[in-house]
């Protein structure tokens, strides 16, 4: 058992690392605020670019796949064992922070040189992965990078459309280095076979260990979702004085539709159950809208997350249950478009007992915490792969410039993952 | 008393005046639906022009006010007598209808034909007025028109800017050949002393009359109401998986507001009080919304009306306080910007009760409405003056393109028109 001081020294003195790290990846979009790493764009590729570099220097083993992840591995004793990954994803929101992602990938880098530093050999190869557009707002599907890996991309993915560029997936990912034609057949370059862990650090993405006062914690499960991206309602425009029975408001309809989401959160909150629902874009037309117009059309898009299938299931059947009344009592269509959902990802019970150890170990203060948003490590669990994640204390929520992650925090995540790495694996 | 079937040959016997006055004043926009005559712009101009324009060819006398208003005058027996005025307002939403406003004026016209027709001398002067400016959404003002004649113009309304051409009433009026100067000092040139009775006919502006099967209905009222045309809530942005207590979520904070409104409407139709309330903009922020995304802002408009200023201030007052609570509750802030309000317009009953005469009279199927949306004829009411409505039937609602006027019941109200003042003026 290597010693918590010796971690924790070695973890320190590579603080350079880190720093420099997430200086160089700090890419905007000139004259926004905030971080613009676009997937599968100059904003993602320079990020992967910095990390190659900085591996390749440190003498890291660096690959890529035909989804162009990119891959920085520290060789083990025995390299035909399954390996251990350390990733998280490089891309950004447009206009977000710099620690979203980026952060679980400079937190692996900064452990392999910790255990360097220690002269800590591990018994397999351990692998930072940087991984590929995980950000779903792109192209509306999440986790592209982990699932074309795991092989478990969904059925059309490789056509949808950045919503900026209008391009498909296939051809962003072509322009990228990648080899999209590779990933029609969905063979997995990782597998259970091939892949003994998956942990993630990850900022946490709501103020919960702000409110605590500890720097970190350690992963408790990560929401499966279901999802709407562009759900419309469709009734008739009207003159303002229109009298109720005639009207079909389709703002109005929208507005009891999110009202019976909101009563059914309150109620699962009450229970003690985490739920969460977001109507991202709720809105009239710009173009059509007016102070002396009933709203004819309105646009909305729905995120609902759980951490228990049944409880998802629940509440969308709820959900279509009120679309039907809604639309029969205010005379309105809804169109509620494509369909995306994601499994729930539980941890990895073993994983995360160890990993609490190493909280007790290195007399840390951290403690269980559910993710607030979805991850890579989501689609590692659900592909069988055991997985765990360690989440960093962020002030000002993320998905936005404010987000802002302490360097000491930082450490104490990295300090976690080195002694897991050199503690639990023999 | 004039007889019923010599005014009904004399009105069917003009009817190629209305048939031509209509097609002269389609004005659109090129490749857009719908009619655009916009306030204060070239597309209401040229509807002025056209009445002029037809109003000396057929030996009216025609003048204009500082508020560019179109004053098109049969003579009386006694020109000194307060005078009769029949109008409504030539301007359209953009995208409207043609006889929403343009038919209250072509009525007065057919009628005066009419009365000539028919050798009908009235002992006053009669002027058919073509109003400016009724339409708000062009200057966030409503009644311009009508308030600068009647001196009662709003403070500041000269400087309200237009909201497509950012320029002020002030500089449209003198485009138009209006004298702008001449209005700040308020001096009205209508007045309970000069003008004896204010007419308007106006298309219906929901589907009641096509409901009822009737083609006209005698005026009930008008509401008054309150507006907030640019209310905005603020709140935070933040990531789709941001737990509820941190919530500031602007979306559902006006989702709220709009479901207390909406239970509020509900409770007063049940009630038989007459109310609408309308969200015309309700919205996220295009450039910052998406599905990831909790909504940190939300915009919207909110128009109340009623036809009883208890009933409007009760309204207003559990607004407040609800806004208030979800203030509170949700973690955001109000912000409602301009308030806007007109007062309620009580019909006269005394014309009311001889246009009913004349419905007896004339044979015709009409019944009482009141208006669902504001007119002129609110602005006349407050301002003292005897004033009536007479509705029209029009399918398809009004402020778009699809709105629909038959001759025929077109020809019914400038019949009841006709008679009335045939009859009721000695």
């Amino acid at each position: 058992m290597v010693a918590a001081d010796q971690i924790r020294r070695c973890v320190q003195g590579s603080r350079k690392i880190p720093e420099d790290l997430f200086e160089m990846i700090k890419v905007s979009l000139d004259g926004k605020p905030g971080i613009f790493r676009d997937t599968y764009g100059p904003g993602e590729n320079a990020g992967h670019r910095v990390m190659a570099e900085y591996a390749g220097r440190a003498g890291l083993e660096v690959t890529r796949d035909a989804a162009a992840n990119t891959y920085m591995t520290l060789p083990g004793r025995d390299r035909s064992a399954p390996r251990i990954l350390i990733g998280s994803h490089l891309d950004s929101v447009p206009g977000g922070g710099n620690y979203d992602g980026a952060a679980g990938v400079v937190a692996g880098l900064t452990s392999l040189a910790a255990l360097r530093a220690g002269n800590i050999e591990l018994p397999c190869d351990v692998t930072v992965m940087g991984v590929r557009a995980e950000e779903s707002v792109w192209f509306q599907v999440s986790y592209i990078g982990s699932r074309a890996a795991l092989g478990t991309l969904p059925e059309g993915a490789l056509e949808a459309r950045r919503i900026d560029t209008g391009r498909t997936l296939f051809e962003h990912i072509a322009e990228c280095g990648g080899d999209p034609a590779a990933l029609r057949n969905g063979a997995p370059v990782l597998s259970r076979d091939n892949v003994r862990a998956f942990v993630e650090v990850h900022i946490e993405q709501a103020p919960t260990l702000v409110q605590r006062r500890q720097p970190i914690a350690v992963g408790a499960g990560i929401p499966g979702n279901f999802r709407y991206p562009e759900a419309r309602i469709v009734g008739r425009y009207d003159h303002v004085g229109t009298p109720r029975r005639f009207r079909r408001d389709a703002a109005m309809a929208a507005a009891d539709l999110a009202m019976v989401m909101d009563r059914l959160w309150a109620r699962h909150e009450e229970a003690g159950t985490p739920v969460a629902m977001t109507f991202g874009r709720f809105h009239t037309d710009p173009a059509a809208h007016g102070l002396t117009t009933v709203p004819g059309e309105f646009g909305f898009s729905l995120d609902v997350r759980a951490y228990d299938a049944g409880v998802l299931s629940g509440l969308e059947n709820k959900m279509l249950v009120a679309v039907e009344r809604i639309e029969a009592a205010r005379q309105v269509k809804f169109e509620l478009g494509p369909r995306a959902s994601a499994p729930v990802g539980p941890m990895c019970p073993k994983i995360t007992a160890e990993l609490n150890r190493g909280v007790a170990a290195m007399g840390m203060d951290a403690g269980s915490l559910h993710s607030p948003a979805s991850h890579d490590a989501a689609a590692f669990s659900a592909a069988g792969i055991p997985t765990a994640m360690i989440f960093v204390r962020n002030e000002n929520g993320s998905h936005n410039p404010l987000e802002a992650m302490d360097m000491d925090d930082f450490l104490e995540a990295a300090g976690l993952l080195t002694w897991w790495l050199a503690s639990c694996v023999e």
